[in-house]
């Protein structure tokens, strides 16, 4: 007698997923990932697509090129709608799916804190589209003040606010003011790159906020450096037309305002009828588990905390990867040895690995195990891991050739502004 | 006594345009390049970005960039709307320029014979977004096909038509076979790559028109040899949604049409008030000027033929090149020893150098002199002449080491379905 095959379903290649149907190793399984993209994005390396330093493709794959060699695996471009836990469905734009194992690692969406008018002002950066856009709109408005006539018209042009100063944030304002800085000067013939400002806008009293108050000190010398304005507990009131309030009445006029303060998850995690934190983001079991849904799990982003007593993970990808991989071996063991209760399973833990964030040409904080560095050698420890990590051979080496290229030349290869026939604002009436 | 300046105007960044500019050394004039692009765009190779084997920052520079140390050239990120030659004067969409001479290189848009409706239904290709679009398209149709549940719908998806049998049509036909050769065959469960077919319509009894018949016999024969389905004296009749009509009576189904049949001057031309051919281009004089206007010259695919005598020249980059180079030194020794009438200058040659067109891997034709070549070494030439004038190093390089990366592993660099969120659709629904 044949026995059916367990069919798992994964929603969302990102680290997460894609680490998950990587590892899982079990002839009698079959596996069907949904994406709504054809492509992995190495997201640590999206910023530097937005400020003109890499191309699209390089930082993308095709899943199913990853996968390709994954015979049990079965690669959907589809959106997910809806979850019913209660009949183990998955209701997508374009088909419905039945499974015996559901993994979530459906990843986190750019969140406004209850503003969404605000996108259209400050976009966020979590899609290639996304990064596209940010670089078109920054490139346009150097043209644009290559042509101002007016003093304020061209301050406000040469201005960039980046809202958030985390890792992501602190990495595009340093990679904004090397632009402006760099790119500026040898292009352009009227504009002086002088003028130029970039403003790291923190809510919190610290840049960097889970890094050791080192690092923080050492990162905001090395952005300051660089002729980056870093004003910390400074409150975003309200953001309109190229123009951000703080709290404090000051008003900042800028052509670009970069959002990259908060993260959010995936909205249809609201739609599981499970407990869930302000971001959205869930409770789960020690093992990665739903409660009450042993045949569900939750990775990378998604994931708020492991249990009651669990302290967060942070929403990084070696803790997706990790968790993929964990989710993987304990269904691979129930697919063979029958089902375990969730208490009994092996609980998930966190390996911190260390965390690191790029400021600009050899300028960099990084803390691996119990060791801290900065400057040179913590950017060269960064361009080194981020090259190991970044999905296929092919975008490695091209890569690794762009950033030689920038570093020994001071240029960006990808200063493109597409799309301009959709959308894209025109630089303005001159008089 | 200062002398004011002669301000040169320029239309234009393509190839004419911006040799030009490039070639024009005269410390007493002062030149404006207008185009409404950032970037000079390599065109020869923009049906390898269609067919994701390259990405758009490899083939595509920005022209600040590139003319950085022209320290008289002023780059203009502006739309021409409109010219007057009675007033010398050029309206842009955010400024107005007054010209002592004034340069034409608007070059081509792709042109349907009378019939704009067929564009919705078949993309041609000129810019970098009408790539990215087509590139879109294609990758998407390969991903219905996979989840495609009926035979005709899946041969409808993996029917891909290309109208038009020039080297632009030639091109994208063979790329589109060896994307649907290797790349399904490696990467999709359910395609049968056999089911793919590559449909090339040409209105004329042969492909090439402007090849030598054996170069026109052995482009076919290594098109078919890729399967390509080579159909000539096929006349469209009609274009619809996924259909194309010929004027035999035939109907074919296909989840892809590209438009690769005409090209006609940029419509700026009618503007001009002179004499035009049907496909908009200008007759000029012998010297490229228009006719009762000295001070006016027009190059690249702008040019019909040089005067009542003179004979058609081709609408490649070569003789777009000659051109701007021509009316460069014309204008410089105008500056220097004051005007020349139009019959005293010295007449445009066009020098050819040789046409060539790839078909695929290791397939190509070329005619040089009198050489002819195809296969391989015709192939081999045509990588090294299209590496050798791809404007920029970091260009060269990066496109080198992807055709390298493609030659060895018959991979695409650039599989990326981008844009989604605005206009493309998605797969079908299912039953």
């Amino acid at each position: 007698m044949e026995t059916a095959a367990t069919h798992i379903v994964v929603l969302g290649a990102g680290f997460g997923g894609l680490t998950f149907c990587q590892t899982f190793r079990h002839p009698n399984a079959r596996i069907t990932l949904v994406d709504r993209q054809n492509h992995h994005l190495f997201q640590p390396l999206l910023y530097q697509v937005a400020t003109a330093g890499l191309s699209a493709p390089e930082i993308a794959q095709p899943i199913r090129s990853i996968l390709k060699d994954s015979r049990n695996v079965t690669v959907l471009l589809d959106q997910a709608l809806d979850i019913n836990l209660a009949t183990k469905t998955v209701n997508l734009e374009h088909n419905t799916l039945h499974y015996d194992y559901l993994v979530l690692g459906l990843g986190g969406v750019t969140s406004y804190f209850g503003h969404p008018e605000w996108e259209q002002f400050a976009p966020g950066l979590k899609s290639i589209d996304d990064a596209i856009r940010i670089r078109r709109q920054i490139l346009l408005a150097f043209e644009r003040a290559e042509n101002a006539r007016h003093s304020e018209e061209l301050d406000q042009l040469m201005t960039m606010v980046v809202v958030g100063g985390g890792p992501t944030g602190v990495e595009l304002a340093g990679a904004f003011a090397e632009l402006a800085r760099y790119v500026l000067k040898s292009d352009f013939k009227h504009i002086d790159p002088q003028r130029a400002r970039v403003i790291l806008l923190e809510g919190s009293p610290t840049i960097m906020a889970h890094f050791p108050p080192e690092l923080q000190t050492s990162a905001r010398t090395q952005l300051e450096k660089l002729g980056v304005d870093v004003r910390t507990s400074a409150r975003v009131k309200t953001i309109r037309k190229e123009c951000v309030e703080l709290e404090d009445g000051t008003s900042i006029l800028a052509a670009n305002i970069i959002w990259a303060a908060g993260v959010s998850a995936n909205p249809l995690t609201k739609k599981l009828g499970v407990e869930l934190d302000r971001a959205g983001r869930i409770k789960v079991q020690p093992d990665l588990s739903l409660p009450g849904h042993p045949e569900v799990f939750a990775i990378g982003d998604l994931v708020l905390s492991l249990g009651d007593k669990g302290k967060p993970v942070p929403g990084v990808s070696p803790a997706a990867m990790q968790m993929g991989k964990h989710v993987a071996s304990l269904i691979e063991e129930e697919v063979t040895s029958g089902p375990v209760p969730p208490e009994d399973r092996t609980p998930f833990e966190y390996w911190d690995k260390g965390t690191m964030a790029t400021i600009g040409r050899s300028k960099a904080v990084a803390k691996i195990g119990h060791f801290e560095f900065s400057g040179f050698t913590a950017w060269l420890a960064w361009l080194g891991v981020h090259l190991i990590f970044l999905v296929g051979f092919r975008n490695k080496i091209a890569v690794l050739f762009q950033w030689a290229y920038s570093y020994f030349t001071y240029k960006r290869g990808a200063r493109l502004i597409t799309g301009l026939s959709n959308d894209a604002p025109l630089p303005p009436k001159q008089n």
